[in-house]
């Protein structure tokens, strides 16, 4: 027998050692390796399973030669067994060796491991299971029912053979499954002894076009196996890590637009995001249904998410939450983007672009999944048995990371609650009733700018505008003083046109408190009439003494959003 | 017997089992074990180890009842060993199954595992470790060899016998051991799949006062579990999650400045951080030894790392590289600071800060652990088989991460070359001599601020200053907004003064190219002479004409410097 063939080939399954916790389809996959011949061989639960549905099934006592012993602590643990898992099919001297010792070849393992429980450890169905791993070149291991159907249909197709490439799969995900188990277990005694530690896996990591900068490599690694890739519907320019970055803030930014606590409704989002930080952002009350009517209000939104600062959205990554159709791709196609994402990209846009000799070189379409927060959450717990989401950095030093509450627990404010024109100080804020979605609109916004950050929002024919932008500053006044700036070359440009101003419905909103009453003075020259911060500073009565004093109406949300 | 009272009782070590691959310090362990009456069994390898040294040890086949088997891929695996780890020492039922079985009982496992090999996966020593590890109530497991020596000291000290603590202890080193193990097969047949996954642990978790928010929870890990933790020397108020966050940027950017590829003379360093982004820092160059002159040059660089942006330095983190005397501390003790940061604390500040009724209250003084490049390479090679840091960010998505070289592959520039001057448009540039050290310490400042991000640094006394800074913006020329009023108020300040200043030694440097020659015009206001970018843009040669023609020398270094 030539030894490099026959490694490669498929095997026959003739014998079966089933010993699984969760029987999930265990009865369909044991009825059809019944049909197939397959002798199988069951620890006392599964047998009983399988006899009591009339699938014939011997004990593992016949190979291990032991009854179960200790309550059940050794039960699986053998010379046979593990023998019969892990002797050289290809290897002469082992086969005379296995015929010499009585050993019986064990082609199939089908295992999977109680739910962990740190008084209940595993030992037996581990052994198994990295055994039956270590030794593919002549073992099928089976340790999750998901891939039972896809293994029954292959032995059904090939007459009872597993090629190799089934069987190596089936070996990565064995030894990805113990190195789940363990790594839980680890951190679940080291949890217990006061240590905290943290295991983390990553998956189908995405090669990237280069890391921050040309000169460094980069990848995106997705939370689950079972994580889709990127979907680039468009473009063939790979995506860079400050692209990732930017997607994913974009996304960030869409979602948390989108879900907001106190409504359900549709609405038309837009984001433009550059550097990790938003610089442009728009929405509109929308419809159920997309439509001609919906169509004018998508290119409406997207006109306002650029025109907030048309400057830094040069490059950006746009984000929407509805359909991107030919008609309004053509309504931003003069705008140079390094990528649009949205949930689905129309035919005839796809068709058009592919159709250009020259242009949109460097543009990509990407399709994004929607926001689940119960599925990911599931899922996520399912594989990783952690019921908390991370984010932070990796450093060489270590990770920094902090809890992050899925979107519809996060919290932008506990009130929004007028401050000014209280005390009778000076000039007396005009106590309008502020637009609290507006105000949720841009504190969502500053949540995802660099700190510190200021955002300056409007209301304009019912739609929502950040109309300025000021963050990643080393101190709030130079946030304060970008913010403004901005705002006030857009302000100026509209009241030279026929478009007119109004301040009354323009909000500043900042993610950390004034430490001082200047920020307030820049903002009042400006025209500014509403502030909303956090509050929480040493100098607050200072702070609201001056808007009193300037006729501002400030408001205090009582939780910061800083963010780096 | 009382069950609960003999389960937290310490136990007598009375049989070993002894299966090593790194024999490291085997022979004094085993020889202890012999003066101590207990009885040793062994794989074959570890038999002969022992034996050679004229240490009596029994072969493992007296319990597993066989030979090794199959070229030795089962050697431990069997009913006798497996029952032996695993039943229950404080079960009368157990111990009379024992009996009846012929079960001996094994007290302590020593076992580590051969170096990873994807091709010989180690099957019998991780199920002995495992059975071990799960009954630590009534097994000891040795799996690091430095914990030979403590152990050895218990045993004398206690007539034989091993706490429970301890036994927890080595258990939780066991399940971490063996989650190391297979969380690197997982990769590592992952990888050979094509598919990119990554398993990372961290630990050592230091609680944080709280996230970047108040009302958010957050945990510093560390690399390894042999990390230090954060070392407090003064201040009660606990770090937070942005606290870490600028230690770990300032003494990054500390280390950067220190390590040099060209010199390895010693300077004095200054560095200080706000929200992640530098807003101070100063060198000097030093002397070997620390002395009265000495300390005076500390600071003076302190002060101007101060100097150069005063209201952001306002809540920031300083670090420096030089040990802080009460002579020091007292030069800048009027400014608020976040925390200080250095190689040691004079016992005389501590002393004096201690003394104080009130003042410094949130103040923290940590001592840092010198950058030691081979060592943090290879302790983290070794726990993790691992050759490569990462840095990146993790969130709901997934990891997006980026190699990073060690601080003496770190580059900044390919080249400092000029580019202006060279053609015959309008005024030409001085083409002085450009100060590359300078350049480098800009560079370095630069490539640790946010994108866009400027900086403008210049030499004076001798010493270098950061004297301008713009970053986290959405379009570069906000960014040379920002640095420029920063740099131009400093320097009308200084020219109000005695001090002149002057601006052949300032130099303004650029994270990524100017896509546009507006920047130009800016700097070329405020007076800026010099300016140093990557180059890349498609409007260089425009840029470029801009320079020569309002007489600026241009320097393009061609490496990108962005972070985010």
């Amino acid at each position: 027998m030539n030894r490099l063939t026959s490694v490669t080939s498929p095997i026959k399954i003739k014998r079966a050692l089933i010993s699984v916790y969760d029987k999930n389809g265990i009865i369909d996959l044991a009825q059809e390796l019944n049909t197939q011949g397959v002798e199988i061989f069951c620890s006392s639960g599964t047998k009983s399973a399988l006899n009591g549905v009339g699938i014939s099934a011997k004990d593992i006592q016949e190979i291990t030669g032991e009854e179960p012993a200790f309550d059940g602590r050794v039960k699986t643990i053998s010379f046979g067994i593990a023998a019969g898992l892990l002797y050289d099919r290809q290897s002469h001297a082992h086969q005379q060796e296995a015929l010499r010792r009585n050993i019986v070849a064990i082609d199939l393992l089908v295992c999977n491991l109680y739910a962990l429980d740190i008084n209940n450890i595993d030992i037996g169905g581990v052994t198994l299971i990295r055994a039956g791993g270590k030794n593919f070149q002549g073992v099928a291991v089976l340790t999750d029912p998901s891939d039972y159907v896809p293994f029954i249909s292959e032995l059904q197709k090939n007459q009872g053979e597993i090629s190799l490439e089934t069987r190596k799969y089936l070996m990565r995900k064995a030894f990805n499954y113990t190195a789940d188990y363990d790594s839980n277990i680890a951190m679940s005694l080291d949890e217990n002894a006061g240590i905290h530690s943290l295991r983390y896996s990553f998956h189908n990591g995405e090669e990237l076009r280069y890391g921050e900068n040309p000169h460094q490599q980069a990848k995106f690694y997705h939370k689950t196996p079972s994580s889709p890739k990127i979907e680039v519907l468009f473009g063939t320019k790979e995506l860079s890590y400050n692209n990732i970055l930017d997607i994913n803030a974009a996304k960030d930014l869409l979602f948390k637009l989108k879900y907001s606590q106190n409504t359900d409704e549709q609405k038309i989002i837009a984001t433009i995001i550059k550097h990790g930080n938003p610089c442009g952002a728009a929405a509109a009350q929308g419809f159920q249904v997309f439509n001609d009517k919906q169509e004018n209000q998508v290119i409406e939104v997207l006109r306002q998410a650029f025109s907030g600062d048309p400057v830094s959205a040069f490059g950006g990554i746009l984000a929407t939450n509805w359909p991107i159709t030919l008609e309004i791709f053509k309504s931003i196609e003069k705008n140079f983007l390094e990528a649009i994402i949205a949930p689905s990209i129309d035919e005839m846009l796809l068709h058009y672009l592919s159709g250009l000799k020259s242009g949109h070189k460097n543009l990509r379409l990407i399709k994004y999944n929607e926001y689940n927060e119960s599925d990911e959450y599931n899922e996520h717990n399912k594989h990783n048995h952690r019921k908390q989401e991370y984010e932070g950095k990796i450093s060489a030093e270590g990770a920094l990371l902090q809890a992050i509450p899925p979107l519809s627990k996060q919290k932008y404010y506990e009130d929004i609650r007028l401050v000014t024109g209280l005390a009778n100080n000076g000039i007396v804020g005009n106590r309008v009733n502020i637009n609290r979605d507006l105000v949720e609109f841009g504190l969502k916004i500053v949540s995802e700018a660099k700190s510190n950050a200021i955002v300056i929002v409007r209301e304009q024919t019912g739609n929502f505008q950040m109309v300025g932008h000021g963050q990643g500053q080393t101190n709030r006044v130079t946030a304060v003083d970008n913010a403004i700036k901005m705002f006030t070359l857009k302000t100026n440009s509209e009241n030279a046109t026929s478009k007119k101003t109004t301040n009354a419905n323009v909000v500043l909103i900042s993610d950390g408190f004034f430490p001082f009453a200047d920020n307030i003075e820049i903002a009042a020259e400006a025209g500014i009439k509403n502030i909303v911060q956090p509050g929480g500073s040493i100098r607050d009565q200072e702070v609201i003494a001056k808007c009193n004093q300037l006729g501002i109406n400030m408001y205090f949300t009582g939780i910061r959003l800083f963010k780096h």
